[in-house]
């Protein structure tokens, strides 16, 4: 067992995927915590409100630790006027669209959010798409709270151990759903988890988890030989039967194989990594000229419900990684984590 | 000891990669096959003669079983004469390129090259860019020889398989060099090597050998658990005193981290993982466009020697694969070979 695994009470060196939108529950979350696993809460598309209550509900169901994960508002350039009413023409549903949120907006949320992680003890914090200002980082640490941050190259992880990260979990282009880069990388640069786990671990001397592509007990043991002290799965437990993903989405999940998947911007300004569906090659051509993050996020977010409505997966966001050829069908938290930590 | 290893009398799990262009010589190659790993020719861009002149040189440089690599000819489509004209145009020194070879013309290479490697009675033959005929792979294996085959899907693995291959090489998204695709994957669908490796070994029966971003013992040993019975490695080799990259690209490659690679259809038509360069920055926009392999690749081979003369590398080809940042220097072949295999 080691250091960050003792640090946490963990008896499986694997942390549950925060994966943002609805798909992860206090019930999904403790059924990992509960087995000796981490769960996570993914506060990114939740109000404060919100994720106060799915706190207090996973300390009823759990005594185990667990980490809320946190997006770190980025600084916006200047919107252009003309593309977003272009967008606002493209996409379905955007007229229902709410008004975009201010820069300021994020950063009250994002305070908010760490005062309720602060008022409930909550055991670990992690953080995406950047580092957290240091006065947040401190009042974390104060608290006995161990922080983990994501990198998706070796200069991130540097900087990222530089600020006071307990733990960075490497995401390698394998992953599904948003990369959490913060430098800026393309698409065709980004690291696999075959390089990125050695360069990474020679940089830090903190522990790193490494996240993408990981499905069974192969790539949990490769990680390990690659020099990760854990893993970070994601997808493989939105086809757990404690997930609250939908049947279209798990249906699709099921079908497709790891090659049907790409990075887009499309539905959200960031890139991101899931099946490719109606939707993405639709608007394949104006790939490029997707609005930044948020504003894209929030003008999809009407089409979204309506497609999640008419169980449409060609309009919904299908996030998932590079394994998703690996998902038989439904499992469940346990047998799933023992299949990882199986020797 | 796995069964390919005794088929070929080895004692590493190791394969050279083939790398094409004036890379790999017969000192290279000879060097790996006397350290008991699987030394590699590469016939991709050498005259017939000149792929004869290599086998008998390494013929006489080892006693150790080595394989030639071969390029599939593709079908071709009709070229653009308009784009054509704007890449002469365009790309330095074009004028100066050699006609374009016709499809044909390419086929009858394939096949002297072939009866090369039947007379010579190489141990293991190679090809990337798809799968030889049928009456090619009957001639070989009624010679004995091992027959390699290269994908980057398990589709493409399992066709591999079921036409004969005796061993197939998984390249994955970290690999330096040309991808060796021959289904359509478009570069962000690449699959990294952690989720490659299970799902390709999960559907064939014959030995695997994992490429991409493998430089030390850690990605040995991490693609063994993942199912390979082997590793492929290309980018650690070209800087061993052994290799005759020129100091230029040697430089690069000391210098360059694993985030300043990308694929680029820019030199060849194929895209293809090296260094981000002068031409690759300058030619960005055009990516898309980039004419049918060897269209571009004719046309920028002038340039191409032109900035090998003035050891400019902005105008070379800097193959690499996301390894590249774990390179610390000139190393030798043994020493590479005991890195690689040390438990």
């Amino acid at each position: 067992m080691t250091e960050w695994m003792k640090l946490l009470s963990l008896t499986k060196p694997v942390i549950q995927a925060p994966m943002a939108g609805g798909l992860v529950t206090p019930v999904l979350a403790a059924a990992v915590s509960n087995e000796g696993a981490l769960g996570s809460l993914a506060s990114g598309y939740l109000s404060s409100d919100m994720l106060e209550k799915q706190i207090v509900d996973m300390q009823q169901l759990t005594d185990g630790a667990f980490q809320v994960n946190v997006f770190v508002p980025e600084s916006r350039k200047e919107p252009d006027e003309g593309n977003i009413q272009t967008w606002k023409n493209r996409i379905p549903f955007a007229e229902q669209a709410p008004p975009f949120s201010s820069e300021e907006e994020e950063w009250e949320d994002f305070h908010k959010k760490i005062s309720i992680i602060l008022k409930h003890n909550v055991r670990a914090c992690s953080f995406t798409f950047g580092i957290p200002p240091d006065e947040t980082i401190q009042a974390l640490k104060k608290n006995g709270c161990c922080l983990i941050g994501t990198a998706t190259v070796p200069q991130e992880a540097i900087m990222l151990e530089e600020r006071g990260m307990d733990i960075i979990v490497l995401q390698g282009s394998e992953a599904g759903g948003h990369r959490g880069s913060f430098l800026p990388v393309s698409g065709e640069a980004a690291l696999g988890l075959m390089s990125l786990i050695p360069q990474a671990a020679d940089a830090v001397s903190v522990p790193v988890i490494a996240a993408g592509g990981i499905a069974d007990r192969r790539g949990v043991q490769a990680a390990h030989c690659l020099g990760a002290q854990g893993v970070q799965v994601g997808t493989p437990f939105l086809m757990c039967e404690q997930c609250e993903a939908s049947e279209t989405y798990k249906g699709e999940l099921k079908r497709a194989r790891g090659t049907d998947t790409r990075l887009t911007s499309l539905f959200s300004g960031k890139p991101a990594r899931g099946i490719v569906n109606q939707w993405m090659k639709e608007q394949q051509a104006e790939e490029a000229n997707a609005l930044p993050y948020p504003l894209q996020n929030t003008l999809t977010k009407p089409m979204r419900k309506q497609a999640a409505r008419e169980k449409d997966s060609g309009y919904m966001s299908l996030w998932a990684g590079q394994s998703v050829g690996m998902l038989n069908g439904t499992a469940d938290v346990k047998s799933l984590l023992a299949e990882l930590c199986r020797t």
